[in-house]
Order: structure tokens, then sequence, then C-alpha cells
């Protein structure tokens, strides 16, 4: 059967501020010393899997341009570019719509555009598992990430019976607290919920058909206008009246025949400036120095350079982001606070630097 | 007797760099909230005492612009400037020479051009004491800061007998230790080197005939050709060939009749990015804000702001400069380590940058 993707890239990455802004969220940067994007890295590690031409990338009209600049491989008409944002659920279906009208049934690889993998064989191997599993039946299947530590900021995947090379899903868990987390992995039947699924377009259309009959058959409609003259006028009206919902809520803690697949592929989330040591070489005083920087005596600095010289002396725990309008000096322990200052830049009407 | 003033302004200040430049050191910045810059403040507290006309600004010939950008009232003969660089003995005989050959005697207060002072009233009291002293025979009157903690960074003037409204000068010693800068605190008879001098043309020449003749005589020489066609030639060869010598070296520390005047006017030399909090106003969490600067959770921490917004985030004893081409985050525990860093600038050939 036919193997297509569908990469969810309509995201904002508020976490990466100042150098993700409005204009240009995480999944258009590189945050990463080799300079590919993370949406170029995205793709690039599918393609033992799927071709350019059946890779269709979900996202903001706005980030239009941006998409058809870093992925020139991807065909144009593959860039569905949604009118609003409705959360995962309306933005899958739609996908789906468009990928049944063309192929009339194939396999789809969900996933996320801004993620990191650091084995990249292994995840090939995964995907491919899943492929398989995914063809049989009606079933769905999420790949779970094997926790390394009990991390409270992702959801989890509580899972039982194994099932072939797959296990059946139990339930899905919203983020736990620390002593609950450390149960979940004590018990060794929870996986981390990394937002990747595979299925068969019949696969989801039909669980779209059972819980969220609206969406289904306004994404139908879509679907059937994809490549005529009205598929436009069709998109924003169907589209915008969509509920906001993510798939997780919408069809994955409802549905039945889910099935998960256990990753381990050094999957990073890349979710806030803390990752950059993580997914980048640090120096012996586990600096991670980019750009034009000189630095005495600095220990466990992260400096993303700008276009001017920057001196960090005597720095310990601290992430300096230049850019050319916006200067970041944030501590180690305060990385969500980011979001405190764009909302008082928000709330001051300073829109252009958010 | 006439009262005039030089004020020295030939440093390079590189303690405040990125701010201070080769092409623009730390006396023609601002570095406090009121805009004013160091040598304009300088000037300013001087007026009570001296006309604008009698004060005299020896600088770098490459300064000359600055100063008459900054200083419009001072006359633009008063600008005295070296074309080179020699330490302070040969500046100070440069300008006694120049307002010698003007005013035959005068009263010659000499004063750094990049201090601090928080109480300008007592500093006009204290300067006019020392006018008068200086009036009375050859005597050579240093004003000495009264000791508020045993500060290791600055020479010290040791005093003996009452003499009038001042001390005898015993001694002058350098930067000691901080057990020996304990002892000079608990004798009771140091001061702090402010490198304040107060002193009649007549008596400083003499002392120069005496101690210094090569430089008393180039001196002479430059003074005479002061106002004519040939000034700026004799100037360059006379000045070029003096050595290179301090005047607390060449003069204080030989001479006889040397008075110190204690002063306690809230004096700051403003020696590194420390002294910016202390000399300006902080909020409830001690940091010092300038610029467009937003603060989450910050404590005791300095921000010189450029054109761009500065998110300072959980940030603690750090000092954030930003200019146009360099931006400084340094350790409150590291700003002697500024030199480290304009060094290795050097080194690279990067001269545009210090």
């Amino acid at each position: 059967m036919k193997i297509t993707a569908v990469i969810m890239a309509g995201g904002r990455g508020e976490r990466f501020w100042p150098k993700s802004r409005n204009s240009c969220p995480k999944q258009f940067l590189s945050l990463t010393s080799d300079g590919e994007t993370m949406i170029q890295k995205t793709i690039n590690r599918l393609r033992p899997i799927v071709e350019a031409e059946d890779i269709f990338i979900v996202t903001n009209a706005a980030y239009k341009g941006l998409v058809k600049d870093q992925l020139p491989d991807v065909p144009e008409e593959n860039i569905l570019a949604e009118p609003c944002a409705r959360n995962t659920a309306p933005c899958i279906a739609f996908a789906a719509a468009v990928i049944g009208k063309k192929y009339d049934d194939a396999v789809m690889l969900v996933l996320p555009s801004d993620h990191l993998i650091g084995y990249e064989n292994i995840y090939v191997k995964t995907l491919k598992k899943a492929v398989s599993v995914a063809e049989q039946g009606k079933n769905l299947v999420t790949i779970g990430i094997t926790p390394t530590y009990p991390e409270t900021g992702y959801g989890y995947i509580n899972f039982g019976a194994e099932s072939g090379e797959a296990y059946e899903v139990e339930r899905f868990v919203e983020k736990p607290d620390l002593a609950t987390a450390k149960k979940y992995l004590a018990s060794g039947k929870y996986l981390w919920n990394s937002g990747m699924f595979v299925w068969k377009i019949s696969s989801i259309m039909a669980n779209l058909k059972e819980f969220m009959p609206d969406i289904y058959e306004g994404a139908l409609r879509i679907g059937d206008s994809f490549g005529t003259p009205d598929f436009e006028e069709t998109l924003v009206k169907e589209f915008t009246a969509f509920t906001s919902e993510s798939i997780d809520f919408g069809i994955m803690e409802k549905a039945s025949d889910i099935y998960t697949l256990p990753g381990s592929f050094g999957w990073d989330d890349v979710g806030s400036w803390l990752a950059v040591e993580r997914i980048n070489e640090t120096d012996d005083d586990k600096n991670y120095i980019n750009g034009d920087v000189i630095t005495v005596d600095s220990k466990r600095t992260t400096v993303c350079g700008g276009k001017r010289l920057i001196a960090a002396i005597g720095t310990r725990d601290i992430i300096i982001v230049d850019t050319d309008d916006v200067l970041l000096v944030c501590s180690k322990n305060n990385t969500q606070d980011v979001k405190k200052v764009i909302a008082q830049l928000k709330e001051h009407g300073r829109n252009e630097l958010v």
C-alpha cells in the first residue's frame, strides 16, 4: 500500500522566542550546528520510507512561503494551508481527505515537524513496523517513546497486552505529577506520548465518521474540492466552521483498535532553550557556543549568537540568545518564563517583537 | 589669584568596554540615568570655582572633536591635544606651561575627567580650602579621600602633622593587600589617593624644574610657542620626546611641601561596570535597568541597554551591556576580565571592536 506522510507544521513554538516569532516559528529554525531547520530534518529522515511527492505539509497559510523555500522537493500542491488554527483533529482530517481524494486508500504517517531524532535508522525501522501494524484492520497506531526518566511535561500512554509487534493501548493519560510519573516508570507499562501516529486513510476516516462526524463531513467536502477551482472557497468555509479539537481527545481516547509501538531512537521534543545543549556538542566547560562569541571563565552557558560579537564572562547556567531586534538573557531555571515576556509584549501591543 | 582647572581626559577606560571604545572612552560616556557624560559632570560641578574660559582639557588629539561637542562652553584653544600618550607628568607640565604663558601665575586644579562626586557642595568647599593652602609658598596639595572600607584597588596617602586646614603628607603608598589596607584604616592616618591636585603654576613648575628637568624645559618651549604658528610643530617635537611618567612617581613621591586635604564628598572613581548599580538608583530587587528592558524574576542585575529590546529572565548578579556591534554578559565576579576580551580582540586584529 502507498505510504504517505503528513507533517504538522502549524505550531507557534513560543518557547524559542526570540529566535522563533509569529513570522517564523520553531519548525522553520535551525537549532543545531549543521544549519538544517527542524522541518528539513523531519523530511530528510523520512525519505527512506516516503517519496517526496507523498509528503504533505499542513501548516498555517502564513507559513506557505517558508515551507516552499525550505522544502523545495515537496510539490507545492502538497502544502496544505490551514486558513486558521483548529488544533490537530481538523488538521489531520483535512490531510486525510486530500490524500484519500488522491490515492483512495493509503498508509498515512502523522508526524510533528519540530522534534529531533538521534538514531534515524532505528526510527525508520520503528515506523516500518508501525506501517505493517496499521495495514491490518482498522488499527490506529501511535508511536510511544520508552521513557528514560520521570518527565512531568509529557502525556503518557498506558499499554496492555502484546499483539504481534505492538501493544494494545489501555488509555492515554495527561501530564502527571512527579510521584505519578515515577509510578508510571516503575510499572513498566507507560510510554511517552510523542504525537506520532500511523494509520490507513480508511481507518482514520472511519473513526472520524464515528467520533467527529461534523469534521468528517466537512473534510470530505474539502477533499472532493481538492484540485478544483472551488478548493480555496470550500476550504475556508468548512475549515473555519470546525471546532478546535486535538486528535488525542477527539479520537485516540475514544476509539478501540488502538495500538502502540515502543520507540527508542533518541527522540527529543526540543521543548525549550534547555534542549539546545542536549542536542548539540558542548565544550569542556559544558558551554554550547554558536556564532561570534568570546567566553572567559564561563560554564554551562548556551549562546545562540546573531550578527554581533558576544562576550560572555564568568557566566554560569545561563542562556543567551541574540537577534537583530531582541536579546534574551535567561537563567536555565526560568526557560518557561519566556512566555511571560511574550505575554507582556502582546499586552503592550508590541506585536512586531512577538 | 586666578583659579584655573586642568581636566585630564586622555584615558582609555577599558573597563567600560563595550560602551567605551578607543573611539569613545569612558569620560565621554553617560553612565548615569541623567544622560550627562562623565566629563560634562566634571565641568559642571567646577563652575562655582572656575570660569569656563579658565578650564583646560588635556586629551588625546583623537578626542578633540568629542570634547568640542560635549563641552561647547570651553574655548577651543583650551583643548590641549596630546600628540601621544605620556602619562600624567608630561600632561600636567604641558598644561602648566600653557597656563603660565597665558596668566603668568595662577592656581591650577588638576582633576580626572571620569570620576563621580555625590556631594558637590562639600566638594566645592574642599577645593576652595585646597586653593587657599596651595596659594601659600611652594605647596603642592593633593585631595585625599577619607576611606569608607579597606579598598585594595587604590593607592593611599599617609599623612602626618596637621598644618592649618591640611595635613603634611608623609608618603604615597601603592595599592595594598587586604590586611595592609585594614591596618591603614585602623591607623586613621591614611587616605585614598584620588588623583586630584591643587597648586600654583609657579609651584609645580619649580618642582618640575627640580625633579623632571627635561620635561620642564620641553614644556616651557611648548608654552612659549602657544598661540604662535609654531605651536603644533613644537608640541609634536617636544611632547613625543618626553618620557612616560606619572606625576605621583615623578614629583609627589619626591617633593617636599606636600599637603593633603581629606575629602569626604561621595567620591566614586567609577572603576568598573560594578559602579553602575552604586551610582544609580536600583529597583526593589536591586536591579539597575536602563533602556528597553523587560525583566522577569531578575535580581541584582545591571542592564545597560542599546537599541534593542532586552529580556532578562531569572538573572542574578550579572551585568548586561548592549551596543550595536557587541554584547557583553558578565558575572559581577568577573568585571576585571573584560580586559581579557579586549586583549583577545587585539590579538586577532579586530581593532574595530576595541
